[in-house]
């Protein structure tokens, strides 16, 4: 299996793991640890310096690769600038993007995210940008530049799974960047899904640090990814609508193999 | 983590592999060391004696249990006469029953099922009944003494996943006995769903044995199987129909975990 | 259109709705005008004489033909006894059979389905089963001379729809005798899907007498059983994965139809 | 019920149809008849006048009113250019305004659309746009002065249906100006399940103009409008995991209503 490249960097992880609704930050690091994840997001809407007892000693210590965000930016202007600021304080040019229209529905914009999105990589930004799961919207993020593109499965925090496979395959399929599902899983089965559907990767925050056990579901995507990811390249059956016995003979002959 | 645990016998892998569809003897080995399992199907309809090339040489070598199948009764005499021959063949008073209506549809007989299950348990053996997914019947398999259910998520070979999992999971809530999800898998998301809806184990034969590349199939069945195990015991998030922002804040304050 | 025809009685309402729940005998009737059915289930367990204010005395006003039922029976004996008792008190020979495993799931009993149908037609009974979705049941049922079968599409007063609209498909596309599904509708679209997916005929009760506004329901229950009949009749397009353009040419040219 | 009102006018069917894929004018004009529709949405890419022979001669001899469409226009300059022509070729300032992305996917590309319904909006227009289903793109047309917006349920011409009930259920809760499902509706329980989605009307053209049997196709498209919009407004009972029987003492005492 190759390995996930986005922008030249080479990731042997395909979960992303943001860092919202950890009880603790002992609890987060140990989640953190538990899914593998090389590349994490942090908000960097008031993002300030930290020692070892912070989330950025933490990712170091790690050794994980901080992804920070644009969370609570409601255009462009507000993306951008919150982008600048967080490139500063974090020293990577590297910014997942989030442009909501509202805080009730924590949707993307896709207008102000295109923009801000075009804005972002002619200033220099891999921009990795969070939107909604409409193909043309992918399309054009790719197009002004952008590093992947992460359409959301669900509402965040819902954990609803993957509401249109339909649209999540066709973005994958035709995607000319890593395609990661961001938003909405819930469980494991859901991040597999993501994968078998074309998806290089899976994000997800809640689902984990909120789940009853955060190391052990942070473990189950982990696996769920890989299996995910396994299963898509191993070539699956086709879906039949009717049985089809498992001997090619008639469903009594499986030993004749031993014959 | 617990064990799985049929009629007292300890199985660390929760992944059932049946034999039928697979390519060569070669093939089939490997995809069964790749799937780590611990208890294999294999037709008893013609058993012969085999020896280091046959699929007993090949679960002996590997100390895969063997579990001999009815495959191909289509009432409860001949699949008792079946489970008897395979016993002493096989020397194993373990037997996945299968008592199907019919060769097209392939589906259980609920009727010549429990009857076949209730004469089998009187003569002494391990039953594992392959039955369909209705919650009345799977409760009747346990009440003769069955010592797992194993309903169908589809019809065998069709790969279309669990059709309906409300009455999966109806099942695996009340079951007094191990429940494995037996057909209908055809990805590595589905056999994790399996788990996660409280299966205890899933078995599976043509979604690995018949995919394109069957080793790294089964490899994927093992992770998925896995995941949805531990997703199960994480105990996932709520779904909910709204947006939730992943920091208790306002989505904007991750970061405050680090001062 | 052709009628549904049962057992030898034409039916132009394909439609039979359940007396249960109605807040009050004025509501049942005018939700049962409103439904237009022509065959409507009554609880025959401690069936009294009844006068004009009865549930008897409106069927009658009506011409609704009553289908005395065996609720509240949990196996062939108490079944078939009911059913005896229900012939003389109703005066007709029709039953809807209900042999239910427990009270709580409400769900049929297979086994003691199949036999008590077998003994209820044995003695002159047109048995009109309620079944689970499994096609073996429902084929059995009409091999012992069932005039009709009538598999559930979720459990009874759940709403949940048709869970396995695969198992209801199959049942329909190979049946001898008419498919009339049973239980599980909450809503419309409920009912025009169980008519497309090949059923003759849809049974409900609770989604209507226990919506909130009866009538209403029950003319949009007349409704959508029409327009799922004619929809089945009328040869939908094709599924397709990819969008067609609604012109042949290029979705520009549909007015070229005026030149 | 109340009629649908859209910029003042009222329209008492639901159904909006569309022209494209229609065999011959004689077919298009029974289906029409048979579809009670009020409006029909006709391509002016090309429109030319027509006498009685045309499409027009069709609407006006019928009394349908017509909603000349942009279809095969890519960006906003285009589909304000031909909005305006039609607006001249047909003495109305209604449009149906389509702005695609591609001729493959021929999905939305919203931000053309946004922008193009601006300019219409200033221009005088009253604009229904064709959107995707994505509730903030729908919620910003609604803003910029759209009189309705027209989610899809799926690809045009794919009859896939509704592919992501949640958000077009999030459109409808929240629009502040009707609702109409326009695209991917193939047979009588989708458009049914639109409107109990909340949506105030449904579009569709190719799954009446090529069913084997369009006028019995476009009868049943009309009978499931109405019977989801009585659903809708009947207040359906709630969804219940488990069965609940439909007599509230046990299931057997439905009779006692006749005492």
């Amino acid at each position: 299996d190759d390995p996930l490249v986005i922008a030249g960097e080479t990731f042997l992880s395909r979960l992303v793991m943001g860092t919202g609704g950890a009880p603790s930050l002992i609890a987060l690091e140990r989640a953190l640890v538990a899914s593998g994840t090389e590349l994490t997001t942090v908000a960097m809407r008031r993002v300030q310096a930290g020692g070892e007892g912070s989330v950025w000693g933490l990712l170091q210590r790690n050794g994980i690769r901080s992804l920070p965000n644009t969370a609570g930016c409601f255009n462009a202007k507000e993306a951008v600038l919150t982008a600048q600021l967080a490139r500063e304080a974090c020293e990577t040019n590297w910014v997942k993007l989030e442009v909501v229209a509202d805080d009730v529905t924590l949707l993307p914009d896709p207008i102000e995210l295109v923009r801000a999105a075009e804005l972002l990589v002619a200033d220099g930004f891999v921009v990795l940008p969070y939107t909604n799961d409409d193909p043309i919207t992918a399309r054009k993020l790719a197009d002004v530049g952008c590093a992947a593109v992460m359409p959301l499965g669900a509402p965040i925090g819902s954990g609803l799974g993957i509401l249109n496979p339909h649209n999540i395959e066709a973005i994958a399929a035709h995607s000319a960047v890593p395609v990661i599902l961001d938003a909405g899983i819930g469980t494991a089965s859901d991040a597999a899904l993501a994968m078998e559907l074309g998806c290089d990767g899976v994000l997800l925050a809640t689902a984990v640090t909120r789940a009853a056990d955060p190391v052990r579901m942070a473990h189950a995507m982990r696996l769920a990814v890989e299996a995910g990811r396994a299963a898509s390249l191993a070539g699956r059956i086709p879906k039949r609508r009717d049985a089809l016995a498992s001997s090619p003979l008639d469903g009594r002959a499986n030993l004749d193999l031993a014959l």
